[in-house]
């Protein structure tokens, strides 16, 4: 027997596309000479599709997607991730189930029973989960379906749950497991799911089929990194991250096993390359072609500049410098040597008779106030808006170029430099961004060496340093990622040896800016925590605030 | 026996404060000769806590919460809702738990069962639900404690719902019914929530008491209205909307029954109401004072405007005239006459000279393109940029004035009108706007006449009128309410006599406009479905966009 597993990316809601990718995937596994081929969890509607399962109309359009592609599950079955409808009134609408397509029908279908409601899950929100496990006979082999979390309770060992699903099939002596998954990219992520699987093998002595999707839904990355693994435990492929693939495998091959596959999993490759593609997804699953950004001379534009052009290449990248009267030289020149660098188009648009007459607007209303957060926020309010205003000019989309350290802190300028329709390193710390920055000079220095060794600076007021507000970024990360990530208290921070004054002050602004970080674009996802939809908080909270 | 309800307004995570308020409920109970207070559910933490409760450290506050407060049981039982942990390594690390405390101490816990997992509700990701239901006896009364969703299943007839927490308890023949909530208001929901609490005394023939929260939590509002039934099914008494109180009420005079008192329940009232203290607390609990908005001479400005004064008083509302060479005289007027009704502050600052300057600046890239919505919008950022300029100089917060219809179909420019810290009516659909603006003026005219009369424009360029854009609100709402409200499919709304091609591009405009309403400020909620945390829409997708 032969399997094949179709790592594809589809579209939220694209009924029509998915079901063209789905065909196309069908055809090439044929090609491969295929039994089998594997289309990951909710392939027909996209993953996470959220709300929109609240619509009958979208539900409808779904089973319609499962019963087109039945027909093409000809000389191949098909196993795919699909929405049915629970016939019982009691319990939640909805299942999250995968579906075996055969014979131009629907042959079998198992529900899953693992519903991940964290982070950035919501699955009880809308699924029921299985009770009842069956294995399926099929060409003469027991096979065991299975949907991604379904694997994540290995021998009830995870906390979240009271059920394993493969323990409850054991007794029906599967011979194989397939599995299909939506499981996102974090850059440490496809290490935990490789040893998640590999503990499923060793237990269960099983070959495992795991496909996953790839792609970007909005923020959410996922990065494919399909695995066959022999029940020897040892990888014997895992499919490439961040791009599609069929590939088809032999049973027999995989049970033999002994051959171990693994890729690379270097941090900053994998946050390059899913934000590249985050980039390409978002613009190409809008129709959009096209982004613009402000180039300050600082090492997060920068940073997403060469994302954009590695992702939508540099003719669509359109780049505006725009000092005032704080800004260094040296910003302009490195700006301007970065914008050669990448061969985009670039203009400099100097702001100060924007805000002078905004000064002059408000003098009357100020009372001869000091200079304050007021008028460097003009500042970095105008540049938003000429932004904004080519974006609606000419269609190209603003990326937004705050990083993690200074959007947990609130050190940005609401509907300022926090615009955009898109925040590219928003989930990536200050100190990831120098790392970032040195790892796209590798092969030859795209970003000059100034913009990575200078110390950071908003240039919203004379001699202006990042430090003059913040600890240096070092020091702030670490106890931003304890906080975010690890969820510590202030004590304990405090005991890893902190100073105390600076961590409560740092958690309180954390806390404080909810508000902010509310009204900012979606943020592309690389971490286990990213601001957005995976961390829920309270805006008006008073904890460590 | 004597029970009194003390329906509270706590903050989240503000552990200080709400066990001072939980006190200060407790002493005015007992000064009414209560033998049991209740509490709402949550009270030490306030509701919805989110993923604050991802943090040991907070539930630990909660813990002591409950440690202080027990202290205070002294001559009175103290019946109240906190967080309690799993002791067991399987399931969720939480309950959502209903507490008794008596002599001092913890003298009982209920954990919740029905976890509501949909709309603003995220209780699965955090909670485990109950599996053991216990009566509890106190001064030889039989009692059960149930926590808000656990009443909302009688019967088991709810479909989301397998068990029904209050028959697995009649076998331990109850004497009555406690029951501690965080329900939101709506402004249909007082009728509801009466409705189910009827439909559990008929079937169980118990007194119930019920207490809910009051305030507003961000975009969440709690109406009060706890509520008394007696075992006949009449409400005995129904407590007050939107404010704090503590009633004491006579178990056997309850039992007797035979009175009905309800309150009125006035759509406009409601809203009203709802949404003053929505601005109260939303202020209050940030420990601001001042708002401050732009005032167009339109009807949304105008409403929102009436409802900061009557929250916040007249001398800590500002109001800002922006007019461009677009704005119509009357406009002008009309807005002044408004602010020197209320008696507001307000300042007139043309924006033309800004607006020459972007035009300026942008002219050499603009190459002579005809004015369009970039044009348009910069005078509308121009207006937001200098709202957050008092914001930042003085320190008002600026009040956000879209209404639900524009926030649906996009009708608003992202960091220019839809910007500001909260959404006063971004859940209030344009007709009824125009029914508050009524109900304002039912006492003598505040709002002028003229504003509520004229054709709604946002005058951004010559003789400019929502309907060039829109069709008429009146047959707009009813085809936003039907799609957002009622999830009704295209072919759904088009049955009912809508036009096929407006349905159409009016639900495309609502999915590809899921972008902007993402970076806008919360939206006080008024109806069953809000914008914002109570409706999660992918942003990339493809369904009807």
């Amino acid at each position: 027997m032969r399997i094949a597993l179709a790592q594809i990316n589809v579209h939220v809601g694209n009924f029509a596309g998915n079901l063209e990718k789905m065909k196309a995937a069908v055809e090439t596994a044929k090609s491969q000479g295929a039994d089998i081929v594997c289309l990951p969890e909710l392939a027909t509607v996209g993953y996470p599709p959220r709300d929109f399962l609240e619509f009958e109309d979208f539900i409808d359009l779904a089973e319609n997607g499962i019963k087109e592609l039945a027909k093409f599950a000809q000389d191949i079955a098909i196993v795919v991730g699909s929405v049915s409808r629970n016939p019982v009134v009691e319990g939640k609408d909805l299942y999250n189930s995968v579906y075996f397509l055969a014979e131009g029908k629907v042959h079998f279908v198992q529900h899953k029973t693992l519903l991940p409601t964290y982070d950035i899950f919501d699955e009880y929100r809308y699924f029921e989960p299985a009770s009842e496990w069956k294995v399926l006979e099929y060409k003469g082999k027991r096979i065991a379906l299975t949907v991604c979390e379904d694997l994540w309770n290995v021998g009830n060992e995870n906390p979240l749950y009271k059920i394993c699903p493969m323990d409850e099939m054991m007794d029906q002596s599967p011979e194989l497991i397939l599995n299909v998954s939506a499981s996102p990219f974090g850059f440490a992520h496809a290490e935990d799911r490789l040893h998640v699987l590999k503990t499923n093998v060793e237990r269960y002595k099983l070959p495992l089929f795991y496909v996953n999707h790839v792609g970007a839904q909005t923020e959410i990355l996922f990065d494919g990194g399909s695995v066959v693994l022999s029940p020897d435990g040892n990888v014997f492929q895992e499919m490439i991250y961040f791009q599609e693939e069929v590939q088809t495998f032999d049973l027999d091959e995989v049970i033999k096993g002994g051959q171990e596959r693994q890729q690379e999993k270097d941090k900053m490759t994998l946050i390059h390359d899913g934000l590249v593609m985050g980039l390409q997804n978002y613009f190409g699953k809008l129709g959009f072609k096209k982004a613009i950004l402000g180039l300050s001379g600082g090492i997060d534009s920068a940073v997403v500049a060469v994302l954009a052009a590695r992702a939508l290449g540099e003719d669509n990248v359109r780049v505006i410098l725009m000092p005032s009267q704080f800004s260094s030289d040296h910003s302009v020149n490195d700006a301007r040597q970065l914008a050669e660098n990448l061969g985009v188009q670039y203009d400099i648009i100097p702001i100060e008779s924007m805000y002078e007459s905004f000064s002059t607007a408000l003098e009357p209303h100020f009372w001869a106030k000091p200079f304050n957060i007021a008028e460097e926020n003009i500042q970095a309010r105008i540049r938003g808006m000429l932004l904004m205003a080519f974006s609606n000019k000419f269609g190209n989309i603003v990326l937004n170029t705050s990083n993690k350290s200074e959007m947990a802190v609130g050190y940005g300028t609401l509907y300022g430099d926090m615009c955009g329709g898109l925040s590219v390193i928003g989930d990536v710390y200050k100190t990831e961004v120098f790392e970032l920055a040195r790892f796209m000079n590798k092969d030859g220095e795209v970003i000059p060496e100034n913009i990575i060794t200078k110390p950071p600076s908003a240039e919203l007021r004379p001699d202006q340093k990042d430090t003059d507000s913040l600890p240096e970024y070092d020091e702030l990360d670490p106890i931003l990622f304890q906080y975010i990530e690890k969820h510590q208290s202030p004590q304990d921070i405090i005991e890893m040896g902190y100073d105390e004054k600076l961590v409560r002050r740092i958690l309180r602004l954390v806390n404080i800016n909810e508000f902010k970080r509310h009204q900012t674009a979606p943020v592309l996802r690389v971490s286990d925590k990213a601001f957005g939809m995976g961390r829920r908080m309270p805006i008006v909270g008073k904890y460590l605030a």
